[in-house]
């Protein structure tokens, strides 16, 4: 019998999140681990699924969804490898590899936004539609494209945090906390960046703080680049800062109106156009199953 | 014998472009009319092909490639049609069904930018290129998005002019030309707003003029967004703007600066990254035959 057992792996930056699943995301299996030294980590990852494969049965295929820079060209010679990342002692290492020769299977590979975005096309708030994006709002801001059910890559995979947004007219000074950038999305409107202003998380700010109208605004930024260039039907948002009550209706309405009309949105509206996350913290990994899936 | 004769119109806002061609991109007879009353202007362009057909034989398809906004939905009932239009009379011609009515015939149809950067893939700059874009600077800003062979649509089409820039520090007050943002790319950078500013064309100001820094500073601006949300491995620029000597070397100097060494593009480089339209005033009647050679 052909196996529909998958080994899931979110890799983030400070955590890593491990599950076994069936096709039908079942998760049979679960574990969270700090993400260390290379080794240590991929060691005890490659721990966990071997107990788990002793006690359910051979992997179908590992799905790996990354912090990145990574290499997700299947056609590179580093294919499967994190790039040149400020994270130490990860610039470089094989991510792919270990677990392909452990377990002998095909291994899916790309970012942790991509496997979000393949899976809340799949199973969540991007169902249906034909040019999605998925955009997360925590310690960083990163993004993936889904057209006709295939993930974008191009020349890397998009940086969705890494374009210039418009100053918001009560927000001129702040120099913005991304070490390349400066004042890019990533650098105005991130978690690190709303404590940086405000010294809080925007959830904490009370309901009337200007923090909200601020964030909401440069968000809304992404969206009318993104309806710019990529015209999609369906902009999913997730990550951590957006658990912050009432931040979609304010992305939705600072983006209608920075929009004017135009884009042709009138028919849908922009509470159907822009969309919290239906697979929230199960994004990642469930993105890593469709991955796996995909890979087998 | 199957016909390998195709219909192209490349409909402007100020005038129409027609060609008859073999699939071998051979142009067997051309014609130029002004954009007058719809009607008017149909029937002028009917009237040609119907006596190249009777010269030449059947066509295999009719290929059009529009100004916008327009519908270009193959499953909406408005397939076909101009969009709200400023353009006086316009708003709602049905543009392919009076051809596909007289000549019996398939009818490609899309946007001017969408034809243009299938052309530019399948004969042009972006050839080889998996994510690719076309810009156009003239009148407008404009632009379409190529995936994998595949032009991408979304909800309407891109509109790569109305996403909103960073000022310049040396534009800071100009409040830019386009009725519905005022200040978007489009405002601040299409050839009237150059116009606007300067009293003249951007390739009738001297090599040292500001002018040349602040449009590539904006056009540098649309580059970084697509790369932060696409990652595209070809940016094509063309357009009357794109004429003047000089800017394409700019705009790639301004995006190299804006992106900061992220995105990957080191391996490529910002020469091979952002290119000129390589079927210069021929992309959109190439655009339109190799829209009608896809219907066929």
């Amino acid at each position: 019998m052909t196996s529909d057992l998958f080994a899931c792996i979110e890799a983030g930056g400070t955590k890593f999140m491990l599950g076994v699943a069936r096709g039908d995301r079942r998760m049979l299996r679960q574990h969270r681990l700090p993400t260390t030294a290379p080794e240590e980590t991929i060691a005890t990852a490659i721990a966990f699924f071997a107990t788990a494969e002793a006690e359910l049965g051979r992997f179908a295929a590992v799905g790996i969804g990354t912090f990145g820079p990574a290499d997700v060209d299947p056609t590179s010679p580093g294919w499967g490898r994190i790039v040149d990342t400020p994270k130490p002692g990860w610039s470089g290492t094989d991510l792919a590899a270990p677990f392909a020769a452990r377990f002998r299977c095909p291994v899916g590979f790309d970012t942790d936004v991509n496997a979000a975005i393949l899976a809340e096309h799949r199973w969540g708030a991007a169902a249906g539609a034909d040019v999605a994006t998925y955009v997360t709002v925590g310690t960083g801001i990163g993004g993936g494209v889904i057209v006709g059910g295939m993930v974008i890559h191009g020349l890397r995979h998009p940086e969705m945090g890494h374009g210039s947004p418009v100053r918001h007219p009560r927000d001129p000074e702040f120099a913005g906390v991304c070490p390349f950038h400066g004042a890019c999305l990533e650098g105005l409107a991130s978690g690190p960046a709303i404590q940086a202003r405000w010294g809080s998380p925007l959830s904490d700010l009370p309901d009337g703080h200007e923090a909200h109208e601020i964030i909401a605004f440069y968000l809304a930024q992404l969206v009318l680049w993104q309806q710019a260039i990529l015209s999609p039907s369906r902009v999913v948002f997730g990550g951590g800062v957006l658990a912050t009550p009432g931040l979609v209706a304010r992305i939705r309405a600072a983006a209608d109106r920075a929009a004017a009309g135009y884009f042709g949105v009138d028919r849908l509206g922009y509470d159907a156009l822009i969309v919290p996350s239906a697979l929230g913290g199960e994004a990642g990994l469930l993105g890593a199953l469709a991955l796996a899936m995909a890979a087998r």
